[in-house]
């Protein structure tokens, strides 16, 4: 069986269950997923739109991270399409392998097509998502960014309006810069992808599905093939020592809300 | 269950039922794994290791491709770390993904670690490599390319000189170049990976599991999910009339030996 | 003088004697130039849009390639836009040299302008030849790629529309995009590069015309200097031996039509 | 005047002097400069050197630049070379101007060589360093990274140890390497860099100097030029309404230690 | 006290008075400024728009350099937004330090904002200041060239129409392009960056202050911190012997029209 | 007939002799070649080893450019391996093409191997020359630069220890860094390129050669296909009014020493 977490890196919870179904609806019948939003330790944002509410996430997300491992999960999603934190939780999740949504999606957009494109909220989240995809290597097959206007916390407030809006973001993309495939660019444009599918005759990639079927598929290379992460030179840990020393991993409760998705 | 095609891009198959016991071992219990050499239709090299041997199997291998999408294959593994006609392949495959070792390898190891070597055979193999995963976007992430000096038809003959020259390369590039993961830069480096890891204490990739366990992940995702590959632009395939008119997969014979790995 | 083959890439001969004319037109005196098509012993494509059909002629090309070096020839074209399987025949080429349209297209573009567009025939070409030119290291003089919407078996089918298109094409890589020069992306826009000149303004490269004058220049710099192919590492060919193991090149007929333009 | 804020983002306050008398001696007379070091809120690390330790210090790296931002603070450096939260902090700082080490020392760098080496501590900084200088758009000009063996903590330990080490990285740099400039890869690395430029000739920057004059800069080009941040698009920082239902910035004590260096 | 020399790199002397005012206003109090334009020596052309002309003025621009760097300039601007000479002068530089527009208003850019325009007079310009705003590295951060159809000769000729014309160019960056920041590229749009500021609503870069300012930054890195050019590998100057053999540095009067703005 | 001038971008012209030689050896039947120096109007340099005599050189450089291609020569070589000047050459030469020896050389070498190395004389020439290169779009495919600690004045000093010394640089390029051909990084490396080709076995690049046959070409492809210099956008000479009006090709004398090799 594979333990996956789900989390989300806000202490808003309203979402949960969307992502529960998904997960009900596409996990592997061995997986069992947890979802789990963080405590609101640290004010109450729902959403990570701004680097500010990323640097006020990122503790807590390792806390989550180190717990996670520390109870047996074999992958853990960061569910946010920032991949806020992924490589400072890699630094802490021990033998647990920790996947987000934008690398998991480019991965499965690169093997269905040559050239694709995002489809974003907001202009103000493109460049920030441009540098990731950058430093990933997927540039080169980026046709662009599409921005449809909406905040993360819109895209599930008026679904036609949204349903609407990225499709005709998705067909300026395949129409007129040649898009051959789709990503959705936040987790909560979620619903939505087999309609663009449906009316646009390209892929359409959906990062929470993506980023929860790369987590299992890291949790099988690790319980089937042994693979996990290296602990060497830029992948190194900071000590147990020094991190009971520093005092740092002394927050009892790390999660707010959890809903469990047992395996079939 | 998900159906899996392993393709031994040559005709050559003493090495067919290695492969197949790899799969036996690595496998997911719901996939069935078909190993399938080609026929040696148009001479009978034994490895891909020159531009001219891949020349003369890439209308074999589409054959291959295109028999295995019709025969309801979910997937399928060009099993050489050139990864062969793999665009090729991508084209004429209708809703089977196709996968292969390079960029299989490369995906999982940029997810446990930020800097990896790739230890390959020849001297011979290198800049063609080097260009693939420079056209994969993995590039930066190299530490280098490692030569042992052995043809792809020396590495199963003296496992323990085999053995012995792997870690020598891989020592290289973990103590000198600071290599925090190693693939094995071809199929037949098969069966060193797990000495490798206790040996050297960094991740080593399999390439033929890595290829195998990302077949599986594509069959999932496209039964699961829905994700199937793009026609659109550059990923068009020619058309049923075009093809029929050009009389290109009139042949009947496609698949030389195939030892099948039934599912669980 | 300077012996070179115009080798036509598919068995498809109705075209050679354009090619012909064209070699005619624009040889170096003391050239004897071979116009050349393939057989048809693969299916009778007469077209390689699809990476499909280019993975069914590789075999055929490194047959001729092999030939060709065997007949004394000095240089070598593959006469088709996607360069098809450039790489793999300078592999097996001897000292003969082996060139292309898009590589001796782009190095005289770069040699009269700063930057330039390509003009081919259907979108679907685009990426596979964009590839291509980052590969050679062309990419960042490149304005775009700018699509007619015609096959390659259709440039030749009404002159006028396809000078109009091509104009309309050259037009907006130039009025828009602010290129400087234009190379005509395939070989079958033959005929129309002076035209475009005329009304654009601009240098216009045809790439069958460049591609021959490029195996002249290859071959004077054999003959002349005595620069041949490097032989080393990633550029070693297969032994002899094991070529005749492995019974590759015992096909008796490699060349189909053929036109010789003699040596004024 | 202008008024400069030196951050040193933890809360160990040891150095905090150190960095207080090279600004009483680097500074210009009209700066007013307050070193100020983090409160111990989430832990007592005396370092950055680990990624968890830098996601742990975000939230009150942020907090303090807002705060030095109301208080009317013209610059603030970020004294660490990892340039820790620099984007984040950029994003909250209203019209204050954020610089870092890194870059302020590689645009000085760049003035004075065209090729430069950046000693660092451990192994470990070095691949997330580098990222940073790619991002930057400095790594063309990068000779490569010379690590010395020593923690953040280490290089004030004893300083002839440190020298000597410093000095045979520096060695290696310009010998072996051609560097024509070096440029010391932790703020910590203080007090050596005259040293080393007598013993190997060339120039070599101080991290914590440079970003204290690039923040003077910055300070003079806001207040003399009216060059203050932009808020336009990946800029744009989140809205007052939001940050108060959000209620992010209720801490009233952000700042640690601090110590002014007054104006001349 | 900083003694700076703000080059006019041609004999055209007209505009001189248009920086010494513009170096009253922006230059810090201790800062010496001299205003030089060349002598005419070679030809009376007014502007380096093109190639031609920069040919025509190295040798003097070098003639300035060398002979500022003798007079004990501490930091000299070469100001056309070409960076005409750049590498060049920083050869023969000494200890002064040459810096120049293009590169000092990207740096400060590129602190203010993530993305960022150029606004230059004709199309002409565009090729040769994106090459060398590759050069330095910060090509990904452009939105492109904005060029409103203006010799540098015409910007001043008729300010409302200028303004118009920038402003429009500017609306382009911003509203289309998502420019985040602008950089005026020509020194001769002096005089328009505060209006564009004030419609744009983004940072508005003039290069002429941006290198005067980075000029007496450099000055001060110099004279306080000790921050002086390098003179290895590629940064050797030629010898003082072999200059004098040459005879190269014989000629007596180098600078034409000069305007000195002292020190406060 | 192909007229061609060979243009030694300095006023020594004692090695002209030598380039006359290698012309008669190596230049097509029906080429008129032109040896030609510079006069000495601005110093008497024997080579361009230093930014400070390109900048002095360049006004030189144009003169002859404009005057050749006044004079009906269809192609000129700028002869030296910084291509020193090129750009602003071919800015100004009307009909006739320039080309260069780091060019020419890269083209051939590109067209004979996948990868090469450079050897040049001293440490102080690789910069600029890996700029330039890169500027190209050469880079990857470079192995690196190989210094012997040569001047360009003392290659044809003592040809026995020249010889020694570049195949010992040669010999570290191909066994070590495995590169496949090699190019000579200076003109006056002439005279050992077949020693080095006979050693070393891997082809071997003369610069001076290349760029006479890359002039050549270039003839021929004007003279026989049309295809010239593009004059839009970046292109754009001067206008011969503006010429005119600043009065900078108004000097007679612009050879120095001149060698004809007559056609055969």
């Amino acid at each position: 069986m594979n333990k996956i977490m789900y989390l989300n890196p806000v202490g808003f919870s309203d979402y949960d269950q969307l992502f529960a179904d998904m997960a009900a609806d596409y996990k592997d019948n061995d997986s069992e997923v947890h979802i789990s939003s963080l405590t609101q330790s640290v004010g109450n944002f729902s959403h990570l739109e701004y680097r500010t509410y990323e640097a006020f996430a990122t503790r807590d997300i390792l806390l989550a991270t180190r717990k996670a491992s520390q109870l047996g999960f074999d992958a853990l999603v960061i569910g946010c399409f920032y991949d806020t934190a992924l490589e400072d939780a890699r630094e802490i999740s021990g033998d647990m392998i920790v996947v987000a949504p934008c690398i998991a999606s480019l991965e499965i957009a690169a093997s269905l097509s040559n050239r694709f494109g995002i489809i974003v909220g907001r202009d103000k989240w493109i460049n920030q998502m441009h540098n990731t995809v950058k430093h990933y290597g997927y540039s080169e097959q980026l046709t662009g960014f599409y921005s449809v206007g909406l905040g993360v916390n819109d895209f599930q407030a008026d679904h036609s309006r949204t349903e609407k809006l990225l499709i005709e973001a998705g067909r300026k993309a395949v129409e007129e810069d040649k898009a051959e495939a789709l990503i959705l660019g936040c987790t909560l444009e979620i619903g939505f992808h087999k309609k663009l599918e449906d009316v646009l005759g390209v892929p359409v990639i959906d990062p929470s599905i993506a980023s929860l079927k790369r987590a299992e598929y890291a949790a099988t290379l690790k319980n089937k093939c042994g693979f996990k992460p290296s602990r060497k030179y830029s992948c190194e840990a900071p000590s147990e020592s020094e991190l009971t020393a520093f005092n740092l991993f002394n927050q009892e409760q790390v999660f707010g809300n959890t809903i469990t998705v047992a395996a079939n």
